[in-house]
């Protein structure tokens, strides 16, 4: 038989597992940072009508240019955003990928601020660039200084700023946001996926585009829209770097089917707002509560609430789970990260986290 | 206004255009090789029946793992083929990306017999690796000594053999695709995507996978199942080729919409099939009277035919777009590229190639 080991892969994949949380079928799962509804009924079924529709001409290659798609995100995403100034593709990482394949590449560099998205490294190595983690603060936050000063030190190719970052829930402000972009020479891509989930949704990286040709933002429906098992992330910036990005996309590579469920989707965009308001509200129950016990929980902008304070994340995790909960042990000493689910989940995940507290 | 001049853009991206034929519209579209039928009504209400049984997950990422889409392909290839060897992307371009991620990259090289598939090279720049191309016999056929010694000179670390050849039509022998297996010390790909459309359909590279664990064979659905809109391409190839495959893919890269409609698609290969050989129908016969009109077809075993002894390639597709038919110059002297379409759209090009004849 033959194993990976005898096969000519590429040195530096050699003795790496495959990204990836595990994917059990748990009664609470609040793992993956999902959102917890499903689309509405409503919406569901103008996607399926939509999808319906579009069958007849899947024979056909799809809309290389999706312009429907591209125009229904720069109306969703308001300030002023034109067609010209939007990209998509199979997921947020498929845009990151993208980013990364015109701008970055072997010899450049891609500089974060850590702990962040676990994806970030394995994107730089997909694309055979180097990868520059800096750590942040012992809260995590950031400062305009500590931006200057690592972006001074280490002369990046590209920046990726994750707010609200994951896996901590920390949004990085405007101010911290336009030095990155004010310092790079080169591209500095705030990842806006848990923008919607903000307390204030109007404080986004897009009202810093204008002044910022090389200031990138990018955003998915997997969690507002409640997408993740569609696959749509996308991003806005000059139009000149969606030009670039042109040139490093396969040919058609957001399918018929991805185009009108997104459409169709976009349409809704209040009915699926209110459903994040929801999810805020038990993401801020999930902080409130969870400090009333005694944990430290770290204050978020996402959907999901990185909880310090417990003593062995490894024994709570397999608890929950014995409880039918299934939440994210990321790695940081003393922490296990939680999905806001809804309020039924929510009850569940803090029942027994009290429980647990008590024993 | 910034240009894209202005953008730190990788140095071997400069001055490129994007990949793709003109997007136009028109009655009779063989630009692009599609599937001139639709998908059959009873296909497509059975395919939208499951995609409305998926959305209501599609809150939840989908199957990391697809195991229910690579059942499916294993059963529709037969050979004796099993889940454990199958691979599937947004399109075999994707397929074919992930195999020179994992088995290709910065220093590496891609083969290929030209002309060929004008994807290839821009897949390897992609990934910063070296494309050699190999001319074709003037026929454009391809025998084992010539793969060998070409093998022999420039030891790639990656061989891309398309067959049924893409712009050609030219079919490789099954004793020069394992001429090649043999020959090489790399990765061996043979690039089915028009196989259907052959001759003789058991004459597939699937059959040399038990004794060669470094040969894939890669397939798409976009050709024999009408698919091109939902772009669904996959592999067959030894299982550890597979789990290198999964090193590279983006994590839950194939939608939970992508999979629906190929499994739903692929129960009804049968009827997909019968419409394949309605187009090889087609295909032979403008082989045949275009030959008989006095042009030079090269012998085809895909859905198109590329049209030698045409004086001048840019007045003809002048001449027959004027006439509502779209066709390809693919950039090779005194020819053309047609796809099969319709009976009723192969008369009006046979026709209007007629009247071009007697002009």
């Amino acid at each position: 038989m033959t194993s990976l080991d005898d096969l000519p892969i590429r040195d530096d994949l050699r003795g790496l597992t495959p990204y990836g949380a595990p994917q059990l079928d748990v009664p609470v799962r609040l793992n993956v940072n999902e959102n917890a509804y499903r689309v509405p009924e409503a919406v569901a079924l103008d996607i399926v009508q939509q999808l319906a529709r579009a069958l007849p001409d899947a024979n056909r290659y799809p809309d290389r240019e999706f312009d429907a798609l591209r125009a229904a995100f720069a109306g969703y995403l308001g300030h002023g955003l034109q067609s010209a100034q939007i990209w998509a593709g199979n997921g947020s990482n498929e845009v990151l990928q993208h980013v990364l394949q015109a701008f970055g590449g072997p010899g450049r560099s891609l500089l974060s601020f850590t702990p962040t998205y676990s994806m970030y490294p394995l994107l730089a190595q997909g694309v055979g660039m180097r990868w520059v983690p800096v750590p942040r603060a012992d809260d995590f936050t950031l400062t305009p200084q500590a931006v200057r000063e690592a972006i001074a030190e280490h002369d990046p190719d590209v920046v990726f700023l994750c707010s609200p970052n994951n896996p901590t829930g920390t949004a990085i402000d405007l101010e911290t946001i336009e030095a990155a972009a004010e310092a790079a020479r080169g591209i500095v891509l705030v990842d806006e996926a848990y923008a919607e989930f903000a307390h204030d949704r109007s404080r986004t990286a897009l009202t810093l585009l204008e002044r910022h040709p090389r200031l990138l933002v990018s955003r998915t429906m997997s969690k507002a829209f409640a997408f993740a098992g569609i696959r749509v992330g996308y991003l806005a910036a000059d139009p000149a770097v969606i030009d670039a990005l042109r040139l490093v996309r396969l040919p058609y590579h957001l399918s018929a089917l991805t185009q009108a469920a997104a459409v169709a989707a976009l349409r809704h965009s209040d009915a699926m707002l209110s459903r994040v308001d929801e999810l805020r509200t038990q993401r801020d129950r999930i902080v409130d509560e969870l400090t009333a016990l005694g944990y430290r929980p770290y204050p978020s902008d996402a959907n999901f609430v990185l909880v310090g304070g417990i003593d062995d994340p490894r024994a709570t995790f397999e608890a929950l789970l014995e409880r039918g909960i299934l939440v994210r042990d990321v790695g940081l000493p003393h922490t296990l990260r939680i999905t806001a689910g809804t309020a039924a989940e929510t009850t569940a995940l803090l029942s027994a986290m009290a429980a647990l507290r008590a024993e």
